[in-house]
Order: C-alpha cells, then structure tokens, then sequence
C-alpha cells in the first residue's frame, strides 16, 4: 500500500462520527500549514476527499484556501467538490480569479457547472473567462440547463466506441482513457454510429467478459434506458431506481449521446428531493438551503407566506361559527369539543394525504385512480370514524358518571352529537385530504404541494358545519 | 446488434410510460405462449428484466408462471427479482418446489433473501431445502440479518484479490470472474491479506489503468468505508451519499470483508425510508406496503392507533374550555376564534417540526445543537406570529367597520386579544414543534416519530390557555 501515516480516518460507523475524527486531525494540519505545508500532499494522499472536505470545514475559515493550495490542483479540486457550498463559495470569491479558474478547470464538468452557478453571477464570468476554451464552452453548455433536469445533473465525460470496434481494440481504448487522467464516467460503455447517435450500452464488466474478436456491436445491449436532457431529476431518479443502474445517458433529439447521468448525483437530488417534500408537506415552501444557514429573511418569508395563507383561509372558520352563534349561545356546552372535532379531521386528512402524495410519487396511483381511491378511502373513513366516534362518546359518558352535571341532563344527546360529528369529519377527512393530490395534479400542480395544515384547513371549516348541523339536528326541541 | 424484432421498449420518457407499452406488448407475449412459446426467449431478448416484469405484471395472473417457464432459468431470475412482491410470491407458491427452487437458485444471494423473507415461513423453508447446499448456506447467512440493516441489504457476490496479485493477474481474474456467469458486483475490487483481511480497494477503472507489473497493493486505495453488518440502512445510504459510492463493503469484527452493499439497493432504501417517513409525519405507522395492496384490517389498524391516540391527548382541549367555561360564557365572542388561533399554532409547529427532523437526518443538526436551534425559532416564531397576529387585528377591525356591530362595543380589545394570542402561539408553536425531535432523541426515540398531527395536538391545548390567558388580563373589567 501506498505509504501513509494518518490514522484511518473510516472508521465503520462514519457520517458524524467520521467528523469528530476530521476535528482532530485539523490542529496536525493546521501545524504542517505553518510549518511544513509542502509535506501536506503525502500526509493526506490515503484520505478520501469527502474526508479532507470535512478537515478543511474544521479549519478556521481564512486558513482553508491555504489548504487547498497545499494540494496539487487536482487534488484541490477533488476537495473542492465535498466541501460545503456556502464554505465553497467564499473560498473561491477570495482567491484571485486566475487561482479559482485553475481549480475549477480540474473539477469534473458537472461539479465545475454547480459550482459557478452557486457563485454571484459576475465572479463566475470572471472565472469562466478564465478557464481553457473547450473546458468554458463545455461549462456553459452545461449551465445552459435547468439545475433540476436530466442537463442539471449530467456529466459530458463519458466512454463511446465505434459499434465496429473490436472488443480488443475498445478494451484498449478504455485503459487508454483511463489512464489519461480525466474522472470519467466509466461504469458503462457507448457504443455510437458513424454519425454519433448511441446505438448499444454495455457494462464494463461486460466488456471484459466478452470474447476476444467479438465486435463491439455483437456485445452491446440494444435497448438502452435514455433521457432527454429537459428531463425532470424526479423522473432521472425513478428511471434510475426502476432499471437499477449506475449511469444514464443523456441523449439529444437526433439520439446522439451529450452526456451522462451517474447515481451519485442521482442520490443526492433523491434526497433533496425528500428534504423539499418534508418541508413542504410540513406547510411552508422548501428552504433550498441547510436549516443553520439559510437566512433569516429568506426563513420568515418561506415559511410567514404559507401561514399567511392558512391564517385566511382558517379565517373561514370564524365565519362559520359566527353563522351558528345563536345555537352556540344555547348550548355552550357544545364549543367545549370544537377543538377535539376539527383537529380529529386534519389529523385524517393529514393521513390521506400523505399516503397519497407518496403513492403517486412511487407510481402506485395514477391520476385516473382517482375513484379507486375514493372507493379505499370511503369505507376507511367511516370506520376509523366510528373507532374515533366511540371513544368520543365514552370520553363524555365517563367524565358524566365521574363529575356528576358536567354536560347537563342532556349528555347523553351531546355524546351522540360529539360521536356523530366525529364519524363524520374523519369520513370527510380521509376523503379530502386523499383527493387533494388528485386535485393538485388535475389543475397541473406538484400533488406534493398538499400539506399537512392546509389539509387541516379545509377540513376543519367543513368539520364545524358537520358539528353544528349534527348539533341542530339531534339538540332540536332539548338544548336548541 | 443481437437479433430482435420488438419495438423499442425504452422511450424517452419511461416510467408510466413504458408500463403503457407494457401493457401493450402483452398481448403478443400471450399469443407467443399459446403458439410457440419456444420463441419467447429470443423475441424479449434485449428487453430489460424490469421492462420484462412490466409486461409479466400485465398478463392475466395465471399466465405469469408460464412465461417464466419460458424463459431460461437465469433470464427468469431476472424478471422475478423485478417482479411485484405479492405476484412474485404467489408465482413461486403456485410452482412445484423444484421448480421455484431451480428459480431462487438463479437469482442474486440478496435478492434471494428478499424473496425468500417475503414468502410464508414453511413454503421459505421447502425451497430452501431444495436449493444447492452452497447457496443454501449462503442464503441462511444473509436471511440471519435484519432486513433494514448493512447486512440485510449486501450480496455475497463480490470480487476479491490477494493483496500481492500483479495487476495483470488480478485483471485476468477478473475477466475469468466475469465470463463465470455468476452476477458479481464489479465496480470494486476488494484487496485482501492472507487471513482475508479487507486490506484495500479499486476501482474496475483504476485496476484497467494500473500499469502492468504493479501490484495490486500499490494501486489500492488503503482507507476503505466500510460498514458492520448491523448498521441501520440509514446510515448505510448516508454514507454512501457522503462519499459518492455505488458499492460498500460490509466486514466482520476482524475486518473481512463479508459482502458488498450495492447503490442500486441503496436507493431502494432510501425510498423505502421516505415513504416510511411521509407516512409517519402524515400520522400514522409507515404502511410497509404498497396503498393500493395493504389490506383493509391492516390500513385501519395503522391509521387508527395514532388517530386514536391523537384524540385523547386532544380531549385535553375538553378540559381545558370547560376551564375556561365562565370566560365563555361571559363573552362568547371568544370561541369564535378558537379554531383560527389554535391552527395557526399547529401550523407553525408542523413547519418547525419538518425542518428539524430533516436537518437531523441529514446531519445538519445534532442534540447538542438543541439551543442554537431555540435561539433561532424563538425570534422566527416572534416575527411569524405578529405578522399573523397583525393580520388577525386586521381581519377584526375590518369586518366591524363592514358590518357594525359583529364584534360588539370592545372590538379592539377582542382584536387585541385575538393578535396577541396570535404573537403567541406561533412562537410557543414554533418553539415546541422544533424542539419536539429533540426530545424524541433525547430519549431514544426516532425524530421522525414527531408528525404534523402530533405536533398540532401539542400546540392545540398551550394555544387555549394562551388565548383565554391573553382575555381574561385584556378584558378584565369590561367583557369578563
């Protein structure tokens, strides 16, 4: 093995324990950077970048540039990819723009386009301007995109053959790219025609095991899984998933390959992808930013323009009982379970919802399933209502017999309108709150734009009529 | 290319898409089993296995274990392990014992496992019995494991090389391995000791670019994640996200290597935890199963525990307005902002409550970090609230200048409560729904166990004592 001299810094557990180990191998580099930079290179050759990423995060902030320049540009820019965008962004600002050019200029691609598209507009110029012409004209390619399409994610170093090549001749090829240095893509190969339209796709453990002699075009699958690059990275992902592949080509209309999709990033726009569904099921706009970072304007207006929203739609409510005041004014006993009704329906709707919203996203239910789910959610409702109704029921009959008077001779009349009112609301919940998304979808809206308190709502107006007309309805002649 | 006539199943768009040619491709796969079966075989040659399952899945149920039969063991392993888990168990519970046996034998050892675990204990255990004494063994290892952990996710089915191997031989063996047929996971190839010790790691495309005569330990990499066969899939999936890998080794307590994690079941994961956690923050136990094939009994008993649970801490609110009764009763313009205001303190909370949970599980936020947190959600829920609260005093005002009269002579002091118990509800919701995770970690539970609902009926009940605390000092001596 190479020499080396550092602890393993992998331990087995990783993730936030690998960082404790990054904060205590900063002070020996923040040492070698005063006293032996030039010795930093072979001191951290073993370490995986995201490793150094996360010392360098340790460091304090104006020693991390210093860093950086410590390692071969290649390395540096190795680095450069795990390290933190904010943290990223500064170092770059910082540097002059011939230094940042040369780093970037080593980054792959993909990671060289997200980089400058973090930076402000203007330094990115400066930099891209920079950079060699075939690496600036690649990068602006790449910018051209949508950050969240198949174009966003995608890589343009890749590996394509000739369909005629032999598999000698493209096994040699392969070292030959390999050992050249760049980090491409390798984990399949492309075979093209003359004309540079993708034609075939095999592994390169395929590659290998095909016999000497053979013709590339004899080995190569045919049916290749491809993208166009206007491609949403959801759907990238469940392709991704579906066909469990490592590497998806990106084609253009005349089917010639432009780039590559590889799972890594797949993975990290699957969890981005999940950190805005959470947030925005939670009710608020999806931050696009680590919680600890974000700032604070940016924070109250993510989450203050939905609050708005509900506050005026739950504004509704208050009408509704002003509407029932004079039956409120008879039977006061009956504001005493609002809150217990109405939440029990957001709480099934929230439920719906979210089942929903995540068998849609799976492909599990299509729009046109909608009554299918009506049909699951109907008799779901009606009896998880009943459950609900009947606990509410015995809540007021024991408390009865515990505190003798407490609802009044007539407590027997307000269980069956509590119970009553809760069947109810938890049918309409289940069955709003799983419609929602279908709705959302119908109008050409993201079904996961249905959150949780909006769910809430609109179920909880709906809920205080079903109360009150249960109450008008079995309290007629008694309380009302 | 191979010989084939099929159109294309591959387009562009894929996912529901390709399931619609699925469906339209049946047809003849059903016509092929009625004529000539024997041609199957070569008809679906370069379809994809999970595009072959499409089509599987859209043949009547009674036809399926036919076109298994129909194609070769190994292409039949294929399609089965794409298959829908409940098709795909009720295939192999249909079939003779040696015939699901010879099938199962066909398949990865992971995915071997995975059917085998999916499938009733003594049916399990009749095919285990029938399948070769190596896999056999092999599949009772990896069946041993919890399915959500490292070593409920690996295969056994990797490529290892002794440490000292020239590159050339290990390449060699490499291609030896690969024209075995056997399905190995190649993307890494794992150096080891004589004691089989994980020693390093490459890359296929760092064993291609070494220069002959090297040995393997030269070009290996010597720090290697790895991961214990125990560790939770979470953590599996973040490391594998953390430093872009589509393969992970799993070792023992003595470093060897046991068996490999591959990307393509990493995601599988990480969608799995999705679902789990949508559902969970929807409110209720993660279905574990698909929306449309769980069982009606099994739906009701995981949405009823919680919304069950959820109403009686929500009876809490009963209480609570029954304290309050007196207040009521005196200025009954009171309850008609109840379901405004205590919604807006669920509201706030459910936003706080699904930042934090993702900020843990992505490792943005620790427990330790708990007052860096309060310190932020403290002034974010005091803006929140006194933007809703301004907007509460202006619905108020503005509704009695319409109509005079609605709020009665104190309207302004109403209104001054009303935003006043605005200002804090938001700030108490913000405030609890974020430290809510928190909590569930501090004492050993998932964070993700905090849903919308739960958050909300934790709000509900401080939001009521807020708002009469708030009426009963503003309206002392006038209303109340």
């Amino acid at each position: 093995m190479k020499d080396q001299r550092h602890a393993p810094l992998h331990t087995p557990t990783g993730g936030h324990e690998a960082r404790g180990v990054a904060a205590l191998i900063a002070p020996d580099i923040l040492d070698l950077l005063d006293s032996d930079p030039a010795s930093i290179p072979a001191e951290t050759e073993e370490m995986h970048p995201a490793d150094l990423a996360d010392v360098a995060e340790a460091l304090p902030r104006d020693r991390v540039a210093q860093l950086l320049s410590a390692l071969s540009a290649d390395r540096a820019a190795g680095v450069l990819e795990y390290l933190d965008e904010d943290l990223r962004s500064e170092i770059l600002e910082t540097m002059t723009t011939r230094q940042a050019a040369e780093l970037v200029t080593q980054m792959t691609p993909d990671e060289r386009a997200d980089v400058l598209e973090e930076l402000e507009e203007e330094t990115a110029g400066d930099i891209l301007s920079e950079i060699p012409k075939q690496e600036r004209e690649e990068t602006e390619r790449l910018l051209a995109y949508e950050p969240e399409s198949a174009g966003g994610l995608m890589t343009t170093e890749f590996v394509s053959v000739a369909e005629n090549t032999r598999v000698e001749e493209a096994l040699a090829a392969v070292r030959r790219i390999a050992r050249g240095g760049r980090r491409e893509a390798m984990h399949a190969i492309y075979a093209t025609d003359q004309e540079g339209r993708l034609k075939g796709v095999m592994s390169l453990h395929e590659l290998l095991a095909a016999p000497d002699g053979a013709l590339v075009s004899e080995i190569a699958w045919e049916e290749v899984v491809t993208v166009p690059p206007d491609m949403d990275r959801e759907e990238v992902a469940r392709l991704t998933s579906n066909y469990d592949l490592v590497i998806l080509p990106v084609v253009d209309s005349a089917h010639r390959i432009i780039g590559v999709v590889t799972v890594d990033d797949v993975i990290d726009a699957l969890v981005e992808e999940h950190t805005e569904d959470v947030q925005r099921f939670g009710g608020m706009e999806a931050l696009d930013e680590p919680y600890m970072q974000i700032g604070f304007a940016a924070m109250i207006k993510k989450r203050g323009g939905w609050l708005a929203v509900l506050l005026i739609g739950e504004m509704l409510t208050a009408s509704v009982m002003q509407g029932f005041e004079m039956e409120l004014n008879k039977a006061l006993v009956l504001t005493i379970f609002i809150p217990l009704i109405i939440s029990s329906g957001g709480n099934s709707g929230s439920q719906a919802t979210s089942l929903i919203i995540r068998a849609m996203a799976l492909g599990e239910v299509r729009l046109r399933d909608w009554w299918r789910v009506a049909l699951r959610e109907l008799p779901s409702g009606l009896v998880l209502g009943a459950i609900l109704g009947i606990l509410g029921v015995i809540r007021i009959v024991v408390w009865q017999q515990l505190w003798p008077g407490t609802y009044g001779e007539h407590y027997l009349l307000v269980a069956a309108v509590v119970g009553i009112a809760l069947l109810g609301v938890v049918t309409f919940g289940s069955l709003a709150g799983s419609m929602l998304p279908f709705v959302l979808r119908r109008i050409g809206f993201d079904p996961a734009s249905a959150s949780a308190p909006f769910v809430a709502t609109l179920v909880d107006v709906t809920g205080l009529v079903i109360y009150f007309y249960a109450a008008a309805f079995l309290l007629q002649g008694t309380l009302l």
